[in-house]
């Protein structure tokens, strides 16, 4: 009945809905009209909730994807000269892993061309992050971008609004209709900015567990397989680690505290599990772009990491050597009894985080980037009554009480004796569950 | 993270989503909620397209229908001195039964209350029949209306805006996300706007069949189950009847046309269907009002139904003995072979009438009171090569090409030698497939 209109919105969402069938021409145009605003939010969000509920075939998912694409530009690194490598992780707590990996792959002499974003509900932005250094701006044009993989090799920059803004006006729409945690719409919305991006391969690092958006290792599996199948597809070469998400990574969450942490890690040290992970999606990198020999620990002991780090901060007018800020207010949950901690829960501490100042939410807000918690322990460390197990930092001593009331049954410290048994797969537990390939 | 409001949207989306246990607070402000607009259109598509694909559990579907009917105000005929009995359709193509119904029934003593609506789509609305019929009124206020059945008997009437208003702006999202068919939303929508009406019995008429928003018996049974029960638990006795949609009601489907057909059958004539419809919904009416021994044919044969229509038509300004408008243009169809008609489709011919003008593509358009599709044959008869199938009537001639194609494969001509097999299971059938009590 629309006149000018190929298709008709309700009869594209019955086919869905019904799974009867939904042609490539029709879901094309789903996305376009929704992009020029012919198709409404509501009938959007109706048509969201059937792929969430009903699935679509990969084959839908990669016109999904391309519709997408072609709602904006698509960015070259053709004319670079070096190869290009990309990561992008689903997002979790505590997770500053692009800060050191970027310069780390980087110092090999691959391109490196981190499009990131900010952060929403429970998990940081990247550039949040990055934010707290004074000086430095996430906003680069494309020429700036290129000329800085050429110099430096790698930059962390804000994703223009040119590429796929179908994707961000689907992904507040989700954001308010429960449709986020659906695989095609996670798949696409992800694939399809890094395939605009124009990376050579990418490594994706799909998190699981209770601090991500999939708590179930069957889903991130699924999630993991479509996004290398539609990365194949397209071209970008792409490898994906599932890891895990129970617990936070590392032992700072906030802004500024986990800048502190990268450059520890950049420095040689740092908490082993962000090292681990650091350097697994370095050698997956790195094996994408033909380097899959090179000694990916030495670069963190040796200083060129922390180089490119420091060169790639400067690029874009920050002060490596600036001072951080703090925050003004602090506070330090001790343990109420002695053991062992088997259980540091990653969406509890991700709340607290964003209670304290350190997320945001609503798009519009400011994070407060010396926000955050620092942990003192991890699963697996022997406890005694009264140790302290995390510091709470906030701008206004008034944000705390809500934080404490997130991380009431945050942890789990068992008696010695129970502890000795339950002690051993936590700390063999690797953060790297599974990896999945083309 | 709303503040004042004790819920959040998108966690009762999750749990209708998942299937997590939707409280019955929760519920209740959702619909409240949508009302106020506070919980916007995009999310309540998105809650119904997960109550579609999903479905509510009975206790669930009462609560809903309770919160839309506490949107609104609640009507009563207590204070009568006669017992009330409303009849609901589903809805169908050619289905003028509540004209020649609704004073049959009123001529044994019995108030009805017939709040009706206007058509959307394929078919038509009682109140769009009735106004074909110079000076009638559809407007009535509470008093008028209560006076009209003390003293008439029968009312069809527009149902005022102040009857679960959640219903109304709820029902014209569903029309454009894809998500009417979903039967606890039919269920709600329907029962809601009954049991505020105040009527003491219902009898509702649920459509099956290509005409019908229901196609399957399965389905149709679940949703007249559905309602019957929502009636038992809100204390109006309910009974349905699942009634046949294949093929149109009657020879007339348009507006005044099918008021012509309604006053053949108050005359005591009439097509055989529509005749066997009115008849078995006025014993279920009678039932329900306690008067289950009447002969209700007899009130067709001797005038008494007449002189109630005459005295309703009266009632509201209309006059009864007034010429009713014919269309400009007509066009006849004629059978291509000759054998026995096997088919008529009801969905073809309620679309052909629509676009005809006689339905309503948006809700602010008119219709036109003269067009429709006057049937000449029925699924049964026999036909010879020639032989007029329908006339097609229109105010406007540009109208026909777009209706004749609605029925170029509305119907099915079966071969001499076929049809004397095929034939008898069409003549034997009745048009009440199924009776559903408490």
């Amino acid at each position: 009945m629309s006149g000018v209109e190929p298709f008709d919105a309700v009869d594209v969402i019955r086919a869905q809905r019904d799974r009867t069938g939904l042609s490539e021409d029709a879901l094309r145009w789903m996305v376009d009209a929704y992009t020029r605003e012919y198709v409404t939010d509501a009938q959007m969000s109706a048509f969201a909730m059937a792929v969430l509920l009903n699935g679509m075939e990969r084959s839908e998912i990669r016109v999904l994807t391309d519709a997408m694409i072609a709602t904006g530009e698509r960015m070259s690194f053709a004319g670079l000269g070096k190869t290009t490598v990309d990561k992008h992780s689903t997002g979790g707590v505590g997770d500053k892993i692009t800060l050191p990996l970027a310069p780390l792959v980087a110092s090999f002499g691959v391109a490196v061309p981190q499009l990131s974003g900010r952060g929403l509900g429970h998990t940081g932005g990247t550039l949040d992050k990055l934010e707290s250094i004074p000086g430095w701006r996430a906003a680069l044009s494309n020429d700036e971008m290129s000329a800085q993989l050429r110099d430096v090799g790698a930059v962390i920059c804000a994703a223009g609004s040119g590429l796929a803004p179908a994707d961000k006006r689907l992904y507040a729409l989700r954001d308010v209709t429960g449709t986020v945690e659906a695989v095609p719409l996670i798949a696409s919305s992800i694939m399809s900015k890094k395939i605009a991006e124009g990376t050579a391969s990418l490594v994706l690092d799909v998190k699981v567990g209770s601090g991500a958006f999939m708590h179930d290792l069957g889903k991130a599996r699924e999630l993991a397989q479509t996004m290398v199948a539609l990365g194949a597809d397209s071209g970008v070469s792409t490898t994906a680690l599932i890891t895990d998400m129970d617990t936070p990574l590392g032992r700072a969450v906030g802004n500024a505290n986990e800048v502190r942490e990268s450059v520890e890690v950049l420095a040689g040290g740092g908490p082993a599990d962000v090292v681990e992970l650091t350097v697994a999606l370095a050698r997956e990198m790195l094996t994408l772009a033909g380097r899959p020999d090179v000694d990916v620990e030495a670069a963190l002991r040796d200083g060129r990491a922390m180089d490119v780090w420091r060169a790639m901060i400067r690029a874009q007018d920050g002060d490596p050597d600036a001072a951080l800020p703090t925050p003004r207010e602090t506070h330090t949950v001790t343990a109420a009894a002695s053991g062992t901690l088997t259980r540091l829960d990653a969406w509890d501490v991700g709340i607290a985080a964003w209670r304290l100042g350190a997320g945001r939410a609503r798009p519009q807000d400011d994070v407060a980037h010396a926000a955050g918690v620092q942990l003192h322990v991890k699963p697996g460390d022997t406890v005694v009554a009264g140790q302290p197990i995390a510091t709470l930092g906030a701008d206004d001593a008034s944000r705390i009480p809500r934080a404490l009331e997130a991380l009431e049954n945050a942890w789990t410290i068992a008696a010695p004796e129970r502890s000795r048994h339950d002690n051993r797969p936590l700390a063999a537990r690797s953060i790297v569950l599974e990896r999945i390939t083309a």
